[in-house]
């Protein structure tokens, strides 16, 4: 049936839907997908496409192929041999016929990245998230999850079809969570999960502590490295690395699509564990397995990220440059340790004007974050600069942000 | 915290783990991926890497790449071209940077295959199911889901996920079905979600009679195409287009990691349905977007057997001959009108033991289906010939498999 077609007044489709997309209207956070193509060898130049005569050349801002690594030379050509040698998809699941060498291959680097006995692979991210805490929760019956209140939506999806109980403790306070976790029987199953870098606050969770709490009340701890895997750590291991605690971790996932510069998602962990997600995640066992081009770039990036430190170091310097020179403009940017930038606005309806002015008038690509990405009131503009990002291009966008920030009336600092 | 060095006594992560791991043991149901590389150009010629001396040459019979896309020289050319375009990977979710020029026409592409307004990507068919089910019952108060039998897990995990009232309908039994909407409020919304080809069984449902009952009930409904796009109808849109229905459904979803060889995920709707669950879903919104190496090889295929005839007319007489052939032999074939040949054998133990015999003494590797992906004593072999499987290929399939069976004395037809 078409949903303008009902015959029952009772049950009228199209206004629960029209008003559904009328809220997002309301409160201008909307979204229209930019329509864009990077130029493989040029990033962070791009070219957009959307309501111009032919395509038009733009700089990428928001990029969280941070490395450039979804460029790089090693990557296009192990994703060529393997387009090649073995085709384009696998086929079928891990288990049905969908099973390459490429993947055994690749998780068995990951498990040494992070120094794990076993790694496996899942289709992004997300699902990763998704389907191992939902599996693992649900195998330890009366489990409580004590969660990060700024953990990713694929982790609260997770936890959440899990059906466990959860705590929500606050963003990185450790107090808060050791309230919670001795509030507890101490007899149940529990699981702290949290990430390492925060991607939209650019902060960094306290893992050594969270682990010295976890020791003391018996409880497993799970990981989100997405935005730090390739980044940090003298091989691209992540803080967990950096701050050589990944041995203390139960379980750490990561993404193929952020640092690394491909697709796909996995966690790393005891053999135990990675033998029962693997036999028990419906969304790890119900679905094609990751295409063998796609793994096959993956393994040449996390190769040449565990041996090669300019593309962190570029980042880093970067990085720092930008918010330097955002800072001395006066512009509310937020303090931070990592690679991320972001730039407070608190409007949704400013947040996108401001990216809207950027795009039409200077040509700079940078995306709004509106809720339900952040909280509410909390809408702001994140930059992710990369070692391709040059200082001329810097001064450019600061230039242009402050001319922005005028035209609509905004507040710089002194 | 690793498992093994739980303090409490009371929780012993590593009993509660290792016991989920025997309880599959026990059963025989304790899988162990088959490690191999297709050969390109020569499929299903394969290498096979366990356990031997270097790779082995094996004849794969339960790929899912049914029309062997994943090796056209159309796809390899277009994801060759995409790689050298723009890189690797999208770098962003489909708001935040990930969105491409790709993905806009390719939607554009799965939108006009099915005769719908509108079309939307995500990362895999398991990820298009469980997204949209769970935004779509979510967005509606009080919607009640009915769901067939045999459904697939990702439509489980997504009706089970939205929290709404659910009805399980007998596979296929449209008096089942009827009962029970016409048992509900009718002013509740209701969906109907179902598939058309089911892919364990490969039996057909009857759709036009479920879209009257929709009709008559004020019903959505949702049809799982995931072993039919591709496969079925003049341009492979699917049994709906094959049976003149697709105007009919409300949601036709569909994978890209099948008959058009890569991997993804879609549905095809009006672009109200199409716009809310962009908007709402998180599986959707919060994940990098599939790489446009992929989208540019599904673009490819899908055009490819949008005109061509010719893989699909030889896939169904591949599959017709190796059913002859088996029901000839007296091997317990199940009856089927679709593309997929199921051989019966009722028990996991067994099933597996036939798998490693056909691999280990024959070279051809077929994988024993076992609960949870079929019902517990519906186990059973699954062969999915395509058009390069020749006659030659069959008789010796089939000569093997007259052997085993009487090597394991399991029953022949007269
Ligand atoms: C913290 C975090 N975890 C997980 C994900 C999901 O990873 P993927 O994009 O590979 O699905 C993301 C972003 O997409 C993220 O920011
Ligand atoms: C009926 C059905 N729906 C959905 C899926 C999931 O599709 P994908 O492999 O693209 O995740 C599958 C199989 O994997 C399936 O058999």
């Amino acid at each position: 049936m078409r949903i303008e077609d009902s015959p029952s007044p009772a049950v009228d489709y199209s206004r629960v839907f029209s008003s559904a997309i009328d809220r997002l209207h309301a409160e201008g956070r909307y979204r229209v997908f930019i329509d864009i193509l990077r130029n493989k060898g040029a990033y962070p130049n791009a070219r957009c496409f959307a309501g111009h005569n032919g395509p038009k050349p733009i700089t990428v801002w928001c990029s969280n192929d941070y490395l450039a690594m979804g460029q790089h030379p090693a990557v296009i050509a192990a994703m060529e041999e393997a387009l090649h040698d073995v085709g384009a998809g696998s086929g079928g699941t891990r288990n049905i016929g969908g099973n390459t060498h490429y993947h055994i291959e690749l998780e068995h680097e990951l498990a040494d990245l992070h120094g794990k006995e076993g790694a496996l692979l899942f289709t992004s991210g997300y699902v990763s998230n998704e389907a191992t805490l939902s599996t693992l929760a649900k195998l330890m019956p009366g489990c409580i999850v004590y969660s990060d209140e700024l953990n990713h939506a694929s982790m609260i999806a997770g936890i959440r079809n899990s059906g466990c109980e959860k705590r929500v403790f606050r963003h990185n306070d450790l107090a808060h969570l050791e309230a919670l976790l001795a509030a507890d029987d101490p007899g149940a199953p529990k699981l702290i999960a949290f990430e390492s870098v925060y991607s939209m606050d650019a902060d960094i969770a306290p893992i050594a502590e969270i682990c010295d709490l976890a020791d003391k009340y018996n409880a497993l701890t799970y990981l989100d490295e997405v935005h730090a895997v390739g980044m940090y750590g003298a091989r691209g291991g992540g803080i967990s690395e950096r701050d050589s605690v990944a041995g203390r971790i139960t379980i750490i996932e990561g993404t193929l699509g952020k640092a690394f510069g491909v697709m796909g998602g996995y966690i790393a962990a005891d053999q135990m564990i990675i033998d029962v997600i693997r036999s028990y995640a419906p969304g790890f066992i119900f679905t094609t397995s990751l295409s063998p081009v796609l793994v096959a770039g993956a393994l040449a990036s996390v190769k040449h990220l565990k041996a090669s430190t300019v593309e962190r170091d570029g980042q880093q310097a970067a990085a720092a440059k930008l918010k330097a020179l955002m800072a001395g403009a006066g512009l509310p940017v937020l303090p931070s340790t990592t690679h991320i930038v972001p730039l407070m606005v608190g409007d949704p309806v400013k947040a996108k004007k401001i990216s809207d002015v950027l795009l039409a008038e200077y040509g700079v690509y940078v995306q709004p974050i509106n809720y339900p990405t952040v909280p509410r009131g909390t809408e702001r503009l994140r930059f992710t600069p990369g070692p391709a990002h040059d200082e001329a291009m810097m001064r450019e966008l600061v230039d242009a942000l402050v001319e922005i920030w005028g035209r609509l009336e905004l507040r710089l600092a002194a």
